[in-house]
């Protein structure tokens, strides 16, 4: 099918909800026009604030996410949400849970809500999920909220380019548990614990308090500790005020600056490896003297490395690389 | 430290459990000895089977892995367990807490245990562990085990590497678990309900049934479903012997070979694109034009998507790549 670019560019800066459903399509599955479109977005990026919300399965991160949004939207600020999902890299497409769960803000002109599937894409879920904030960010949100399960490596990588990453737990969710929730400790600004309401609240409370006091983190930012009941909308004012002043913090201290730039650089990188990632899918497709070599590995005849570095050699030698 | 790598290896060839820890560290830390091991172990490799247990948080993986791992032994294997820990990129090195919990097999001369961090090391945390896969399939263990939480992309790219996949479930964890596993439903061998004695035990059981049913898969390997209590080590046996069974099943159908030429394939172009990157991170080290243009994108005065054409336009042209 041949798209009308133009035209789609042209609805999209008229507000067209419809065309920017199309063009986070198009950029997803890295059609052919994913390069001109975000090229041509790009100058219009940087005006987003982006919050990371992550929780294990169960904590309630669709429900508060919700509360948080609509406590924005008081204050009038436009939202975007990117509700990541954990479904397989097999069923394509994304789920319609999240926008069942989310009907008292879904139909709010104000809020675009887009599921992502965590499929297993060329560039990764880390790539589509940057791209598809600064469309939205083009777009004119004023707040992107990306909901993550908080558990994989891809996801920390998500969350961690957030501008504040909100850490969700909730009581007695067991041992392991625990255990992860400190393995992404670091990139907490602000901890919340969910049903607070539920027994062993007061102790996460406190354990969480002993860990920011024992992370020796660098910083004039202390993450603060806050309950909510998601359900009931309880704590979800306090937990907006926190996001805006961390924003404020941020900001007045010139650390997003600072962030933002060493984010920039971190993907042009990626973009660069992204591109080259392409012309290697390229060379190798169809290419008969490949498929040979890889015949002799699988009969143990060739061992892989030697031939990746043969391989890899006119080009270590055109960039004049040691190795 | 200067490491005398012909001792390393032959240590290792003879056996010793320090040399291969010690190897897997190394090659983890992608040190500069890593190319030369994997190149000296890969014609050694070949022989282990590879089973992935997957499951969430609480689910029972490790006493799980444990008792089937008991199983194993008593039918004279020996056994790798490569647990994948879902701590932070930020905190290095991995937990005991494994290693803890499976003090019933923790002693044993046949059984080798590591935990691997998810930390964003070059290359991820797939790349570290099909090498480390490796290297313990060249010590020469029978069969290795992969437990992982079972979201997340990379998490779900490395279970899928392994021949037999056991995905886990327990009853009564909720809704968005429940999502979750349809997520990875298409990637199970095995299905296994732990926590069984628990209520909503054969509900569970039923409803992966009829999604087994409804799965329409190609291939002769029905998943079967089992029950276990992890804890008392029922169905422990019964487990042990389906993932016996279906490693029958692939080696007589010939799927096996076909699936592992497969990834062999896989495995040498993420190889070269790793090989690649490393030299990409090379040229931009230290590249005071490079930190320039970087500057100028975050002043918005340059975009990255026509930039990053700009610098790999001699390598698409020397590979002659239409773009």
């Amino acid at each position: 099918m041949e798209i009308d670019l133009e035209k789609l560019l042209l609805d999209f800066m008229k507000g067209s909800i419809n065309a920017l459903a199309k063009i986070i399509t198009l950029v997803e599955n890295r059609a052919k026009e994913a390069n001109e479109v975000m090229k041509t977005l790009y100058p219009k990026t940087g005006h987003a604030y982006v919050v990371g919300i992550t929780g294990l399965p169960g904590s309630g991160k669709s429900t508060l996410t919700e509360k948080v949004v609509k406590e924005l939207r008081k204050q009038g600020l436009t939202v975007g949400i990117l509700a990541i999902d954990p479904t397989s890299p097999f069923t394509r497409g994304a789920m319609l849970g999240d926008r069942l769960r989310m009907q008292e803000v879904s139909n709010d002109p104000g809020v675009f809500i887009r599921s992502m599937a965590t499929r297993g894409a060329l560039g990764g879920l880390s790539r589509a999920t940057a791209d598809v904030i600064k469309i939205v960010d083009a777009f004119g949100k004023d707040i992107i909220l990306i909901e993550t399960v908080g558990v994989g490596q891809d996801e920390v990588e998500i969350v961690k380019t957030a501008d504040t990453v909100i850490l969700l737990s909730v009581p007695g969710l067991g041992d392991e548990i625990q255990v992860m929730k400190a393995g992404v400790m670091e990139i907490g600004d602000i901890f919340v614990v969910n049903k607070a309401d539920r027994e062993g609240a007061d102790r996460l409370v406190m354990e969480l308090q002993m860990m920011v006091d024992l992370s020796c983190r660098g910083g004039s930012w202390r993450p603060p500790i806050l309950e909510t009941i998601a359900t009931t909308g309880e704590g979800a004012r306090e937990l907006t005020e926190k996001v805006l002043a961390h924003k404020g913090h941020l900001q007045e201290s010139g650390i997003l600056t600072k962030k933002r730039s060493q984010r920039i650089r971190e993907e042009v990188i990626d973009l660069i490896e992204l591109e080259i990632a392409g012309y290697i899918h390229e060379i190798i497709k169809n290419n008969p003297s490949f498929d040979e070599a890889i015949e002799k590995i699988v009969a143990m005849e060739k061992e892989p490395y030697s031939f990746v570095r043969e391989i890899t050699a006119p080009l270590a030698a055109y960039f004049k690389i040691k190795r």
